[in-house]
């Protein structure tokens, strides 16, 4: 039990890699976490796909943010989580409009591959800012298919590796809404609509 | 680590519940995973409402599909997991194109909420087969709230307190599918984009 809640509660999308691979059996363990995740009518969406060859690598790599291109490269292991939206269910509403689960789904897929890899020990970091095309040319991927991370995988390094500007980000506490913002009983309150960032001025002269 | 992955391989969607409540701090440490979970640019669009009052739950049990609704009101707690799209960011292609985040985002806190609550020895049910503006009413949330799931949450029950048809479900073997169809090394292959009904369909005759 406690386990769980520690690997949450020390994850860390960590920048700093140190140069040990992953071993198989370990990549292997956090792919099963993904297979099996749950999904509406167990309908399987989510697909992995691993940059293993340095050409497969140095395409992904191009995928990425400048930002992203500054430390992920050092992660041993890279991976795109994606969806296809065509093999998924939707959902349906009473006047019959329907809601896609794909998004849905992948993000459960990878809330398991995250808290599978802190638990064994690896730094698992999920990055948003990509080219989305090029993402899917690194590995000849069609159209169809929708990726929504790249994860940077690997043991963590020394922060000292990194430079200043992400040393200071590695290094800065972890911060959180209150649970009272994020969790309406009964009745949504304007409290439970405010954004991180304005929760966050409000608060800094506090 | 083991029980990492334990919580996830035992996590199952049943439907007998116990009567016995969730204690405040059980609860309490499911919303803690919730607010725990990552997202881009810690943006935090996941919020959880919870159905207390009598009233509250009627209206939200109103929200569920009729086959729902013949096994959810037995949970002790029932809530909903959603996003606030207005206040999360969007990630940029290269050419200027976005892509949301919001459902991602959702997904990866509800990851972290089944995997706690299946490690403190809870069933998490989510369902997305649901009404979703009766929903929103029931907790008189605004129209820009957009809900991912309705959760029924409680200890396991005894099986045969279900109907026929759903005490087969219950009992039928979990099955997903094999890795090398999730999981894509360098290049994307045909058969990574099978769903999973047909290579069910393939593999019923072998």
């Amino acid at each position: 039990m406690s386990a769980v809640i520690d690997a949450i509660r020390t994850r860390r999308a960590r920048r700093a890699f140190s140069a040990a691979s992953v071993p198989p059996d370990v990549e292997r363990a956090l792919w099963e976490a993904v297979r099996l995740a749950p999904s509406h009518g167990n309908a399987q969406p989510t697909r992995i796909l691993v940059a293993r060859s340095p050409e497969t690598r140095a395409a992904l790599i191009d995928a990425l943010s400048p930002g992203n291109r500054n430390w992920a490269p050092a992660a041993p292991l890279l991976c795109a989580v994606a969806a296809l939206p065509s093999v998924d269910y939707t959902a349906e509403n009473f006047d019959g409009t329907s809601r896609e689960l794909w998004a849905f789904h992948a993000g459960l897929a990878t809330g398991n591959l995250l808290v599978q890899a802190t638990a064994m020990g690896l730094v698992a970091h999920p990055m948003a800012s990509f080219d989305e095309p090029t993402a899917r040319r690194a590995f000849g991927a069609p159209e169809e298919l929708r990726i929504l991370a790249i994860v940077a995988i690997g043991y963590p390094g020394d922060p000292a590796s990194l430079p200043d500007d992400l040393r200071a980000k590695e290094e800065a506490p972890q911060w959180r809404l209150p649970l009272d913002i994020i969790v309406a009983e009964d009745r949504w309150r304007d409290e439970n609509a405010i954004g991180a960032r304005a929760w966050r001025q409000q608060h800094a002269q506090a």
